[in-house]
């Protein structure tokens, strides 16, 4: 259920890295980007074009080092429906090559639309006549949960249809997550913890087989005592950890975010491993190579912090 | 400046509508569904088509008798990339037409996520040598402000380099709203007062010829005695008000959303309009004079209730 497929894949791999696919022309080694363009001229579907094939090699390369793979939609949105086509392709290479694909799109809003877009990440499209078609596919999705419960229960709805998961922003790794996410409210409980509190209520007795529930929530590893605090808090809930890494947090700050037995969190790095290849001082063409170097490091820095 | 002209456009056709494009399939008249489909079979490409000609047919109807349109973004993205398209050629006929439009995506996210974001709805795509596309050109977005002004700035950024605007939710019109948003901080304010504070820090000192000033927010008419608070607490902030109609808002209720001379504040209806010929008895092919005359009826409506 839910969770378990991304949580075989971490324990099958001993690595609880998901790498983010987040792409800016700058981290496209050049003999990608020129060929596309010298192929079909300068245009954002060219762009797209060469953001997928750079995915997919990248894909190629970490499929059977990390479980899991996490593209973050404003990037491919940057280009416009081209983008949105690559972000499309990229879902389903991912799900070909057996990764667990999370559709980092933070949506939130209220009860019919929370329902289009479960529908567009996790679900299907009925075309009428009893045709239905999954534009994306993907294996779970972040949402926002300022609009509380009528924003998140139709995701929950989706999820338990099609065995999906969603992650809750809960305290997220930026500078100023704190200037709304720390506040105290009268009941002494943060706006965090409130959420973190909600996440744990809607899902209340569905646990998959290491004793999550449906629902995770992204926490930041650059909040180590926090991130500690909620995983004591939450315990059936899976958590998404961004921030280690380019972000400053470590593996000893995500080792918070850990259950029994290494269980319960993934943790991202995006640039790390997508931008590997600038610091092998060659020109791109060992962008695969470089990038399983750095996530192999990665693993191995968590594991060992872990103690997976 | 910012909203200086969809202010112009409110007070020129003495009508504060912004109407809502979110179409789902059982909105669209048959006789368009069943002409694509003949054309180009089934898929969401030609489900795409069927919902841009309906756009076309209701900007057409409208166009002169409101002045923004607002599309809600689920209902293109549950199409994936085909619905994207569609939103992209909605958003350049609306702009054709006159209508000052508003993305309605609700995105939030860190920093360089946020720039990439703000950038694909606000601003330009650098394809480089100095060659820049627009992927949507939309003249304002929402956005969601849980992690606080790193996720703001850069929205900021774009709007002032780009003369566009942006609205935070703040307190939204859905029931559950208040799960969240109306719980009391330790100081005293609630979370919404809090995030509408935030609002008016962030621009502080920056005004259009109406006294506002580059951020808006979402104020739900459903709960009138919120936005009546509001409008005393934020002189300086435009409101984006749903909640009317399908919702159970009046123009009483609405009518709380303006500060002097009936400006300050844009009122959004969507299924009203675009479903209002399912109530003629008709087949459809009326779907353009029976959206212009919920459109005229609701126009009437807030202007009695405003006095404009």
């Amino acid at each position: 259920m839910a969770f378990d497929k991304l949580q075989d894949g971490i324990l099958r791999m001993r690595n609880p890295t998901v790498f983010g696919l987040d792409p800016k022309p700058d981290y496209i080694p050049s003999h990608i980007m020129e060929k596309h363009i010298s192929e079909d001229g300068l245009s954002l579907q060219t762009v797209a074009e060469a953001y997928l094939e750079f995915n997919r090699g990248l894909i190629d390369a970490l499929c059977d080092v990390a479980p899991a793979v996490k593209p973050q939609s404003a990037y491919y949105e940057a280009l416009g429906s081209a983008g949105v086509w690559c972000l499309e392709q990229t879902a389903r290479y991912a799900a070909h090559k057996g990764l667990y694909t999370i559709a980092d799109v933070k949506r939130g809003d209220i009860g019919t639309t929370a329902e289009a877009y479960s529908a567009a990440y996790l679900g299907r499209f009925g075309l009428g006549g009893g045709s239905t078609v999954e534009p994306f596919g993907f294996d779970a999705v972040t949402v926002n949960a300022y609009l509380g419960s009528d924003g998140l229960k139709p995701f929950l709805k989706t999820c338990r249809e099609n065995d999906k998961a969603f992650f809750a922003l809960v305290k997220t790794s930026n500078p100023s997550s704190g200037e709304l996410q720390d506040r105290t409210f009268s009941d002494g409980r943060t706006l965090y913890e409130t959420v973190g509190d909600l996440l744990a209520e809607i899902t209340e007795g569905e646990r998959d087989r290491y004793g999550y529930s449906r629902v995770g929530a992204v926490v930041g590893a650059t909040y180590p005592e926090e991130l500690a605090k909620l995983r004591r808090r939450l315990t059936s809930i899976f958590f998404l950890v961004p921030g280690y890494g380019a972000q400053g947090g470590s593996a000893a700050d995500a080792a918070h975010a850990f259950g029994k037995n290494g269980t319960g969190a993934v943790i991202n790095s995006s640039r790390a491993i997508m931008c590997a290849w600038k610091k092998t001082g060659n020109d791109g063409r060992d962008y695969m190579e470089a990038a399983r170097a750095e996530a192999v490091r990665m693993r191995d820095d968590l594991r060992a912090a872990i103690g997976l």
